[in-house]
Parts: structure tokens; sequence; C-alpha cells
């Protein structure tokens, strides 16, 4: 290579690596950070889009032959990318869960990038493997509380799994049902299990004529994916209806549980929801745990969204029973405010994962410490990093702090809601989510349950009204639809659907997202 | 909210959030700066490494109740995370598949933090959505190739998907089966297939004994979890031995398709692996095509690590047939140089992912562009801002010439190997990977293939070598193991594993590596 003739194309790649990219990226740095600074600072959720026009930045499919210069890069990035995008992280976005995160996160990002662990393995993550499995076992005392002996004899030793760090929530609910159908048709009898013998052998040997999940109409939709992956089929997954306060009907479940067993359906998993996405109810977590007991079944909890209501002291009372569950799901990347994305599977039985055990000769060996050897992903991000620094630079009491905060903020908002008369409360905040409808001036004076046709224009109107604030940009809430034949009277309800997650979000905030809703909903009356 | 009282926990709290949060972001960024710079100076690996010691740093299970200062954290980090960590990116790191990265990305993972967009829907990635739609239509030519038409057409199209993209080559080719069985079983005559009715009906409704997936003994293990996951069991990835060359022994291939046919099984897919992870190899990809065809099977190809090589001029051939597969699969956190973890999964016909297709009413509505609309993963990175900007700040040439490269820096250390006694090539490189032994002076006359008691003799001792090598962190390659009935007369053959992934490496850490163990192995054959 010392006589290899000179390589322009190489040269001119190599220089944006290592110490020769230093002044390259250190421009990029300063700039990025400008677009940055001005990008934040603005008062709108985004510029008034038009999503066609946008789409058209975005049309050829070329891949360039050479490298960009510095400054067309910028320029692509700076138009069509940044100034253009919505700023999840406004005060006045209260519409999904998204939230300001706090800055110490972007330097730290700088250092995962640069550090570029790969935790599948210790080869590849020798100091990340360790950090990962403390992490995880923090997490799980927060939920299952158990002693100081419990986790020394568990933290650091290979075998055991307290849980998994995953890319995001869908990954961590299918890899729950994953081990808890790989351990109720595990191995018996000379069967070698569903892992080895697949899902029509398994029910097969096992005399069953079919295997569901079952939970409330609630469920996030990734169990509904999941379901699919699993084999169970969608239908599969059996969506029990909720009561008033959107929790799981407890009567109509333990009547479906029965009438699954005496049709020789195997109840994988019982699913308990805290904070649901539609609107952060909370299932009734010990009677599921009783009857999950009852019947055999995993008991998952999916606190993807209300989990971090474990770190207040107000509000963790809300989650009782948690403890029970087999597993539990809890996102990072959502009200512990690491970035996108980061999931958690928590398990209180550390054995429970070798139902999914791996292993291959070139990495992920039997008997090491590689966290691959049991999970969905491979290769993945030192994401763990971040909630390592969240855990350690807020504190329990901290975390706690912020959650109370935007607890606090959905009751304020709630209240402003029902203060004024073109709003109408639909659900309120169990958590920090809350549903709401703008009510035509006409509309105001009907009784409750409005009628089939009143339901429907003031659900259109509602609809017209999203969309228009959406496109205006200057403040946001998302949109969801109940239940027709429990809310509606056969009707779909649409609703506003305010998530309240950012702990900046000022009381001044709240009443500007709700003028926004009056002037547009004012307008639109008019038309 | 104004008459609020003083909050001292939520005050520290929001302290680190925001413009508030400026001084205390500045002062670590400062501080992981100089951490770092003195970490990617040192010439090691890492330190000389005790596993069972830095887990003693990760021992403690205690959610920290108040927030650390910066100065304790810091220290932390240096003493536990940053200094012992391997650095994966050292021109001497030839163990596994990562890399020196460009310097730009840095600076660019504070933007995707600050963004923190999520593309699972429009509302939180309302740019990146269609980027990332545009960078999978970019990567689709590189494979398929079609006009400019033909993306014309689909670029922005909400009902066609190119691809996905996914935070890993697993999740990636996990979707491939999935997206194959979906299609192959899917609703015909008032059966509304798999998806729905789950795997035990679809073979039921379709006359089949079983469904399987077919490849290589050389598949990544993520197909075997995949058929795990997928419900076919582990026993339903059907793996055909490969020959000398480390490809699929098209024979045995055929006759096993046959077999598989005449016992009613469902050939969901035929995987062929562009670049496997043991050693490099590719697998005949236009007859593997013509196979999936005979059979109807859907044609997988897994180049995770060999889909690079499309951008060489000079090695782009050796995939040819890759153009020809129902779906693709390639890292961008291998060869593309992108930080962990960010997979693709190109998909021929636009049309073929809408039976894994998913809607929800506060998300992903049907109609909409949103990403999540079709695919495993949910919330998740922007993760396409690093592949969009390698593929601008590289372009074809620089990506073609650093993999040019990395594959000519194989052949040189092919060349050093069979230039030195102590050594034994085993598996030349055809992409940048090759497979070599330590062999001890008493054997290096014997006659090969070796005895079954050299074989074992020498395996023990390449063990033992590369775990001190290890050990010692100065260098680093990982190891494997070839199959006893193939290679070794009925013994497990322990091959030294080089990937030459990092352009950066010089010859002269190629002679590094190769003195390293000569030194280690000298000094093990007088122990």
């Amino acid at each position: 290579m010392s006589d290899r003739i000179s390589d322009p194309p190489f040269e001119a790649a190599a220089s944006r690596f290592g110490a020769a990219g230093a002044a390259f990226e250190a421009q990029l740095e300063t700039r990025l950070g400008e677009l940055l600074e001005r990008y934040l600072a603005s008062p709108l959720v985004h510029p008034p889009h038009d999503a066609e026009a946008w789409a058209q930045h975005f049309t050829r499919a070329h891949l360039p032959e050479t490298p960009a210069g510095l400054d067309d890069y910028l320029e692509a990035l700076r138009a069509n990318v940044i100034e253009p995008s919505t700023h999840v992280g406004s005060p006045r976005f209260l519409g999904h869960m998204t939230s300001e995160l706090p800055s110490f996160l972007r330097p730290l990002a700088k250092l995962v990038t640069a550090l570029n662990q790969n935790p599948v393995k210790v080869e590849t993550a020798n100091t990340v493997t360790p950090l990962e499995r403390q992490t995880l076992a923090v997490m799980h005392r927060l939920i299952y509380g158990r002693n100081d002996a419990f986790y020394a004899a568990r933290i650091q030793d290979p075998a055991q799994t307290l849980g998994l760090v995953t890319g995001g929530g869908t990954v961590a609910n299918l890899s729950a049902l994953w081990i808890a159908r790989n351990n109720r048709l595990g191995p018996r009898n000379g069967f070698a299990g569903v892992r080895e013998e697949g899902l029509p052998a398994a029910l097969n040997q096992y005399g069953f004529e079919g295997a569901v999940v079952v939970g409330s109409a609630l469920m996030h939709y990734s169990l509904d994916k999941s379901a699919d992956v699993l084999g169970l089929g969608r239908r599969g997954l059996i969506k029990v209806p909720v009561d008033a306060q959107h929790r799981i009907d407890l009567e109509i479940l333990r009547k479906t549980l029965d009438e699954l067993k005496a049709r020789r359906r195997c109840v994988l998993a019982l699913v308990g929801i805290a904070g649901s996405t539609d609107s952060g109810s909370v299932d009734p977590l010990p009677e599921l745990a009783d009857l999950a007991t009852e019947h055999g079944a995993h008991f998952h909890v999916d606190a993807a969204w209300g989990g971090a209501a474990l770190c207040s002291d107000t509000h963790r009372k809300q989650l009782a029973g948690i403890e029970r569950a087999d597993s539990v799901t809890v996102d990072g990347h959502k009200q512990f405010y690491c970035p996108m994305g980061l999931g958690l599977l928590l398990l209180r039985e550390p054995g429970a994962a070798a139902s999914i055990a791996s292993q291959a000769e070139y990495i992920i060996r039997a008997g090491s410490s590689d966290l691959g050897r049991r999970s969905l992903e491979g290769s993945r991000p030192a994401a763990v990093l971040y909630l390592h620094a969240i855990l350690s630079l807020l504190g329990r009491e901290g975390l706690g702090a912020l959650i109370d905060r935007t607890y606090a903020n959905a009751r304020a908002f709630a209240a402003r809601i029902e203060a004024r008369p073109e709003f109408e409360l639909l659900y309120p905040p169990r958590l920090n989510i809350l549903l709401y409808r703008y009510v035509p001036k006409v509309y105001r004076s009907h009784a409750r349950p409005l009628s089939p046709e009143a339901t429907r224009a003031v659900s259109g109107f509602n609809l017209n009204l999203q969309e228009t604030q959406r496109r205006e940009g200057r403040t946001f809430v998302s949109r969801t639809s109940l239940d027709p034949a429990r809310f509606g009277g056969g009707e779909a309800v649409l609703a506003l659907r305010a998530v309240i997650a950012n702990p900046l979000t000022q009381p001044a905030d709240l009443d500007a997202v709700l003028e926004d809703q009056m002037r547009i909903g004012a307008a639109l009356e008019r038309a």
C-alpha cells in the first residue's frame, strides 16, 4: 500500500474522517449551531405548512456522484429540513408524546456517536454492557422494588436478564409477547417447544385450538402488529371494551376469558395498560394480575407512557399493581426525556428471557455477557447512556417534580376548558392526556348525549378545526376518535387530544392553544 | 399556575432544559470534548481489560434521589465508561463490523437530538418523512436501477413503499420475512389471510404441513430469531451446507427444495447472503433468483454487510443478481459509515409491504403519509439524516473509493499472512473479511488437512491467543468456528476473523496486528 498510486476520490473522502476532518466538522458544528438557535427561538410550532409543496423538495432519486460542499449541503438542510421542521419540543405542541429535552443530551449525543459502541456484544461495548445492566436494574427496582441482595446477586450475572433495552416500545411489547409465547408453549415430553417447532406444532402438542392475547380496546397498535408477527393473527388479539373511564371492563373480560377457555384457546398473555395512548387511562392492574394468575397467563403491563409516574410520590399510586406484572414496557423517549428511540422491557423473573435466547459463533457466545444473546434486536446504539444521564442528572426527585408539573398542567388545561363555553371536556386527565372538543354555538345548548346528527356535525367541525390549526402551525393538539358504540350512540366522536408532556409549558402557552382554537373555531363558524 | 408556590426540585430539574440549561450544556460539551480527544488519541484498542473488575463499578441498583453535579457525573463517565471503552474505530480494531466514522456525524448527532423528530408519523416528522422517502428511493435505485419515471411516480406517493428504515439489519431481515409470509399466505376465498387469522389457520387453509425459510448454513442468526418470532420455529429455518467457498451448495439446495415440496412445506422465502458475517462470502444470487422463481418463493438478499459494494465500480459485479431480489437488507451502520443503528430494507415491488399495514386513529391514519403505517417499529429516531449526510458529503465516488481501499487492505493483509510461516490463511477475502489461524511451530510441517488431534490442538492454541490479545487491548481480531463436518474432518476449526472495515487502517496497522499475534503466539509456545 505504501506503493499505492495517488487516489483523489479516496483522499477526498478520507479527509472527512478523524483528525483530517476536524476543520470541516468544526465549520459544520458552528453553522448548524446557528441554524438550531434560530429554529429553537421561533415561537411557532412550524411555519404555515403545505405538505405537498414540501415533498416537492424531495423528488429526485439520485445518489450524488461526487461529494457536496459544506455550503450546498447546509443550505439544503436549512431550507428543506430544519427551518420548516415541526418543533416537537415547543411548549405549544401539545399533541404528541414529545417534549423539550434536557439540553445536556446534545453533547452526550456527540459522545454516543464518537464512541459508537454496539451493546449486542461485550467486544464492542465493554463498558456500556455493565452500564446497561446496571441501568436496567435501577429501572427494575423502580417497578418491582426488590431488595439489595436481590440485585447484588443478579445485576452483573450474565445468566440473568432483568430487562431489555430496545429501540422503542413496540419492540419492547413484541418482545414481551414473544417471551410469553415461548414460555407458555415451551419444551415438554420430548417436544422441543414453540421456539424450535413453530406455533402450529406447539398448539397441536398442547391441545389448543388457538392462542390469543387479551387486553382492552385501547391497547396500543403495536400489540396488533405483535399478534400478527408472532403468528397469532390480528384476530388473536382479543379486545375487550372499556368502561366510561376508558378502563378495561372487568365483567366482560371475565366472561371473555371463560369463553376462551371453553373454546380451548390458550391465553398467552393478559395486557394491562398504564397510560393509554388515546387518553392516558390506566387499567385496574391488581384485578388484571389476579385474573392472569387464575388463567395461567403472562401478565404484561404496557406502561410506555405512564411508567414515569413511578418517580412521583404523588402519582405513583395510580400504577399500584404494576409490581405484579411479569413484564413491563416503559419508554425512555417519552416521560424519561430521552431522545428517540429508547424502549425498555423489565422482567419480574430474571430467568424469563431464556426462552428467546440465541447464540452465534462469531458473536454472542453461550455463557458470555453479550446482551445480544437475549434480545430481538442485534446491533444497536448505546442509547442507555442517555437514560443513565437522565437518571443521574435529574434524579428521582427531579423526574418526579417534572411529572408532577405536567400532571398539574393537564389539570389546569382541563379547568380552562371547563371554564370556556366553546369547549367540552370529554375525558379529564388521569395522567397528563385529556380529550375535549370545540362545540359550535348552535350545539352548546343541546342536551347530552348529542343526537347522532349533531355528533356527526360536531365531529366534522373539529376535524376541520384541528387540520386548520395544524396547517397554520402556531399551536398544536392531535385528535383521536372514540368508540362509536361506547361513546357516540353509534357515531364516532372526534376528540381533540392534548398531551401535556412538556414540563416547560407555561400557563400562557395553555391559553394560547385554546385561544388559537377559539379564533379558528369562530372563523369556521362564520364561514 | 402563576400562583404556584415555590418548587425547588422542579426548578432544579427545569434548569437543565432549554435556554436555562445552556451553561451546564456548554460545560459538559467542553469537558466531554477533552475526554473524547484524549480517548481518540490513544493508540490502544483499550487499556488492558479485566471484565470482572469493570463490572464491579456497576453493581449498585440505586436510582439517585437528587441530581448529581457535573463533576461527579463526568468523573464516573470518564473512569468507568469512556477511558476503558473499546475504541471500535481504532485502525487496529480489525475484529468487528465497525470503523472510524466521518467526524461530521458528531455535530449532526446534536442536530438529530435537538430536532428529535419521530418518523412514525408526519405530524412529528414533517420534513424528515419526505427526506426518508427520498433516501430510500436513492438506495432502491442503487440496487434496482429503475428509471427516472419509475421513481418520479413513487418517491412521494404514500401508497408506495420503496423500503423501510429500521434500527438495524435484524429488524430489516425480520420485516422481509414478515412481508414474505403475509404475502404468500394472504387472503383468498373468504379467508382473511395469515395477518388476520394466524399461521396455523393459514397453513390449514393453503393445505401446507408447515412453512419454512431456506438459505445457507452461514445465514445471520437474526434469521433464526425471525423464524422463531414469526411462528415458524427455528427448525423452520432450513440451513443448506456451503461449498468450499462458503457459498450455498446449489445441488443440495435443489434437492432440499424438491424434498420440501414433496413434504408439503411452503417455502416462504429463499435467502441469499451478500457478504456473510462469518467470512464475507457471497451466494450465487442469479441461481438463487431462478430457484426462488421456480418455487414461488420470496427471494430475500441479506446484504447488510456487502451492500455497500454497489458503490464501487470495481466490486459491484460481485453482487450481480441482487437486482432480482424481492427484498434486500443493507445496514447503514456498517459500510455506509453511519452510527449505530440504522438498517434498511429495500423492496423491489413498492406494493409488497401492504400486507403488513397497520393503522390507529390517533396516529398513522389510513391514507396518510405516516411512515409508521408499514413498519415493524413505531417511534424511532430520524437516523436517516445520517445516511442522507453520508450520501451527500461522500458521494458515490467517495463511498466507492473507501470500499475499494478496505478491500485492497484485506488483500494486503492476506498477502502478509501468506508471507509469514506463523500463519495459515483459511479463507481469502472475497469482500473485506478473511479467516486465518496461527500455527504453532510443531504443526507447520504437518500435511493438510491436519489430523483431528492437531486440529483440536491448533484451535485451542488460537482460542488462547485471541483471548490474550483481546485482554491486552493493543490490537484486535475476532474469532469464529468453521463447520466441523465441512472444514475440520469432524473437528471445529477455530479461525481468527479479520474484518478490514476501517478505511483509515494503514499498512503499519496491519503489520502491528500480526506482530502482536506473533509476539503472543511465541510466548504461548514457550509457556
